[in-house]
């Protein structure tokens, strides 16, 4: 386990032990400038995704993804909601979650969002091997992202995520994401998560 | 790596290495009736499930877990479409994925969806941490499932997930389940997922 991991997990306090890929893992908004995404490491993310489940293998996940310094990571920063801006400037990519609105067969997706979700569960999971982290954002404006990349009706924009390598360093980061960042993470007690009591 | 991940990965071939959690991961309808899942492990599957990201932590998620036997299996069995009982009576567990409308100051979730695909891919890879697999299914009376669990308004139920040990045991299983476990598993190719070229 890498100190990083260490870390996180010290920050997750579970009520039983998990995976420690599973534990370690939360979304930073600090992000170290030092770390550039390789051509394997970005393949990898997205090879995990390609594997996530969906409603009867539709897959309706598309992706859109811009390393920092790329016209592309521009683009996608530039439809972010003002307060995603700034500390996503430090992410080593910026990824565009996008759903499609049919099957090719012209049929509905009524899990299209629900599987989306997944596929970015799965990316944040290989991140989290690479020891890289995530942090999805839904402060988009989607029109925008839509409008700048020329995106066809069938494909739809729903959340971007920040994709690096994680840092606490005082010297690069700002007071407020390092105060975000030490914030306690928290969760709702497991007992309220069960709608009826388990069996 | 069990015997059981060696079989999973050899079926699921990935362009480069992934995590090998994510890359034995699959869908199967072959259970082992012989294995019960323990307090431990239903525990830990929620545990990993809640620590799942969400908008703005709102944890839009809710679950529904009876373990074979119980009453609860029973009810939700009986929810799904004919197509997914049988092989689902074989699971250790069903459970229901279930969605809050709103937060509880009354605001929107526009990824409830999401989120809660996110919440059952954490569930799902804590199933394989423990050497478990889920299968998920969008064919789910939902309506009957509300109502014989008594839900209220503002939780509404999803998809429902089988969980439990695979087994491809010829004696045990029927041919139809051992066909469809034993198909290939397909995915698009990685480079028709990028809406835009990866830069």
């Amino acid at each position: 386990m890498t100190e990083q991991q260490e870390l996180h997990e010290v920050r997750n306090p579970t009520s039983v032990p998990i995976a420690p890929l599973l534990a370690a893992r939360w979304s930073p908004r600090g992000f170290d400038t030092t770390h550039t995404l390789s051509d394997d490491e970005l393949t990898s993310v997205f090879e995990s995704a390609r594997w996530a489940p969906s409603m009867s293998n539709t897959q309706p996940w598309r992706f859109i993804v811009g390393r920092r310094g790329t016209e592309t990571f521009a683009k996608i920063e530039a439809s972010l909601m003002a307060f995603n801006q700034g500390w996503t400037a430090r992410a080593s990519a910026l990824i565009a979650f996008c759903r499609t609105s049919e099957t090719d067969e012209g049929k509905a997706l009524p899990f299209a969002d629900y599987d989306l979700g997944q596929a970015a569960a799965y990316l944040t999971m290989q991140a989290a091997k690479l020891g890289l982290s995530t942090r999805q954002m839904g402060g988009v404006n989607l029109d925008e992202l839509t409008a700048s990349f020329g995106l066809p009706e069938g494909i739809a924009p729903r959340s971007v995520a920040a994709l690096g390598r994680f840092t606490d360093d005082e010297q690069a980061l700002d007071e407020k994401t390092l105060a975000t960042d030490a914030a306690e993470r928290t969760r709702l007690p497991l007992e309220q998560l069960f709608a009826v009591p388990a069996e």
